[in-house]
């Protein structure tokens, strides 16, 4: 009888068994072999699903973008709307282990996209993911312009970029100084910014 | 007679190498045999003076810091305070060629640090180039309070992290997607965030 092998849960093994190594010992441990050993199976094994490190890594990326998607999905909105615009902002930020495994994850992704001059998967890959926070801050600004709180005289266009770049500028802080930039910090930073946006008759 | 060897002339030499190799082929080509090739030395003359591509990655991260410094240092303080200021930002944020080169090197010796987990010495250089950027924002933020310009109820050390974060994210969106977060965009959200700071009546 032949083997019946689900591809699914095969990947989704190997997704966690990646998410594992990176969370312990950093994006740049992770190799077919490492991965593998972490799975308890063969580096042949894994590398019928990911030839080679930068499929891996692309693979992590993917992981990455659907774990941010579903929690943002899940998240409730209820409350003011300054508040529920923070909820969503948090799920983004590398605020906690498992969040700046993510975001170690996007970094390591971009330094090597940016690394290899020109075009290419990786760069497609980059500015998918890219576009994909810059739709989130898209949403909330209209959200709040909609509801007639965003300040007079801004436009909302370049407040989606300035949104957008707080919150990368922010993660990137929070991922090179955690003592420093705490998850408190980066709330209180973020709130602030938030402030500069929101009529303050609101 | 021996041969006299100018070891800082030689240092200079392979940074100049090492500089024309990130610019045209990406950081990630930047190895011990490519920057010789590019000065026309052997691979064993340059590994005299760095031993493998890490120490090739840390002198490329100290030649940024140099170069980011000298031009800081040779900015004129004429004009409005705001207008200095952004002058200041122009400095630190990747609008051209060269200052692009050097963010790509920035960020290759960032992913390479965190994807290192704990600390070493590769942290501590990240800590002392962020620290840098830092205390640039602080004496902005210090020279706009100092003048009255800063907004009354804003907190100085919050405004400090919060310029420093927009900074460095309008840096990697222009460093991602630089036919979208073009230079002139880049200044006007940087104008855009200094006007949330500033006094309405300066």
């Amino acid at each position: 009888m032949p083997k019946i092998v689900d591809h699914a849960t095969r990947r989704e093994e190997i997704a966690e068994a990646l998410w594992r190594v990176v969370r312990r010992d950093g994006i740049r441990a992770a190799s077919v072999r490492t991965v593998a050993a972490e799975a308890g199976w063969s580096a042949g094994a894994v590398r019928y699903y990911f030839p080679d490190q930068e499929g891996l890594l692309s693979f992590a990326m993917d992981l990455v973008s659907r774990r941010v998607t579903d929690r943002i999905a899940a998240i409730e909105a209820t409350g003011s709307l300054p508040a529920i615009v923070l909820r969503y902002l948090d799920e983004v930020l590398p605020l906690d282990a498992e969040r700046r495994a993510e975001f170690d994850i996007w970094l390591a992704f971009l330094a090597q996209a940016q690394a290899e001059s020109g075009a290419g998967a990786l760069h497609d890959h980059v500015d998918s993911v890219h576009g994909q926070l810059r739709d989130l801050c898209a949403s909330l600004v209209k959200g709040l312009a909609d509801a007639g709180l965003l300040k007079p005289g801004l436009d909302q266009a370049r407040e989606v970029e300035l949104l957008h770049a707080v919150l990368d500028g922010l993660a990137l802080h929070a991922a090179i100084q955690p003592e420093r930039t705490t998850p408190d910090r980066v709330r209180e930073l973020m709130r602030r910014h938030l402030d500069s946006v929101i009529a303050a008759d609101s």
